[in-house]
């Protein structure tokens, strides 16, 4: 039952200092926070985001050679949308089956969702939102008080994918009867919005499928030939997840 | 017929250097950009923003002084909502009459609406738009090929009053039939889906008032008792001018 519902359309309008204490969902919906649920529902053991490339190299070099990560390591992520060159796994949900990853620890690096997460980094909780987990992230907010949204953005330039979801999570929240959000900043009404005319009400698959497809990422991804990840993203529940990122560690598990 | 259209939720989103040269409309519905037509439709001089409140004061002693404004100087504005104390004016457009104001010059402090303004210090056009003078803007931007709409929001954050006017704008770009908007960011988009689900289309006007009253800035004026003031920013083409900034004077008017 959370009595203050905030969207921030991007991570540079809020601030760590902004988030203390409080619990956030950070989305990126193409693709970080969509592929990390995948890579942990097909049973990786846990996924550490680094914000730059050779940060990421040096975490699984040391995680390698200590008896951390028995189960193996693996670098994922992109550069520009693109695997990132020498590393095991690019950003693409389907990549990440459970026969690559089961038992694996995944060092990650994108380009805009690592950001997104270390503005969380003196939040009380921090968990990871996308399409493929929504239900699961609307019944964790359930429980909270105050609930903040961090948007991914894309290069600094709000993104309507992730408004979309962010938009999902607080019609959720407005919409359950056992529920009374007593406070929604304007963001959060604007994100509503756009969601309810983007695909609906209730939600319809294809229009989702749609206003993934014709967002800026989207467009982005269908020039990479990435369509596949686009509609990936929006199978609403197929990664039933809920990823949670621990500020002291920085690590991200179930 | 513009080419392209992007909106900026808050003048952080954006650059001088990025609107270099560029067409862009800023907007403070509650209340600068209200009020700043109001004036000008009631025939005041012109219009000289500044972004400090001793920075006005000085303006106006200097122009009392000088010749070059022989029809009166006036200072208006507001912080925290309310008139600036030894201002003439506060921030509500009924009190710019033409009583008051006609022949003068206004010089204007207000604390959103002033910062938006001064990032279109390189643009090549800077409007001011406010629903009082939504189709003027309007006709304004069909001219133009690169739209950039800035929104001033509320102390660095998103407002949905000026979320609704960019929506109204790009709606309007995207369903006039001479007008094909190749590209509209996402911010765009979700701008316009927020003003269709907000009003309906055609706008009714019961909606429009009543999602700027439920607006975080609008439940600021009713707290202090401003609720006029929101209804009159709601009346769609009150005040058929259309404003216009010379980035190299720094002044405002028809």
């Amino acid at each position: 039952m959370p009595t203050e519902v905030r969207v921030h359309f991007l991570p540079q309008l809020t601030s760590a200092e902004d988030l203390q204490g409080r619990e956030i969902v950070v989305v990126d919906v193409l693709r970080a926070t969509t592929t990390i649920a995948c890579a942990l529902s097909a049973g990786a053991a846990r996924v550490i985001p680094c914000q730059e490339v050779d940060e990421a190299r040096k975490r699984a070099e040391q995680l390698r050679s200590s008896e951390a990560a028995s189960g193996g390591v693996l670098l994922g992520g992109e550069r520009h949308g693109v695997k990132i060159e020498g590393f095991d796994l690019g950003n693409s949900p389907a990549e990440y089956t459970s026969e690559r990853v089961a038992g694996k620890t995944i060092v990650f690096s994108t380009t805009n969702g690592t950001r997104a997460m270390r503005v969380g980094c003196r939040a009380s909780r921090v968990w990871l939102g996308s399409f493929v987990n929504l239900s699961r992230v609307c019944a964790a907010l359930r429980e909270s008080l105050e609930v903040d949204i961090v948007c991914a953005g894309t290069e600094g330039r709000v993104s309507r994918e992730d408004t979309l979801l962010a938009g999902a999570l607080v019609d959720y929240l407005r919409s359950d009867e056992n529920t009374l959000a007593a406070v929604i900043d304007d963001s959060a009404r604007i994100a509503a919005e756009c969601w309810r005319a983007a695909v609906g009400h209730p939600p319809d698959p294809i229009r989702l499928t749609e206003a993934l497809r014709t967002s800026t990422g989207g467009r982005n991804l269908a020039q990479l030939d990435l369509e596949a990840d686009i509609r990936f993203a929006a199978r609403v529940d197929a990664c039933p997840v809920l990823p949670c990122l621990d500020p002291r560690t920085g690590e991200i598990g179930l």
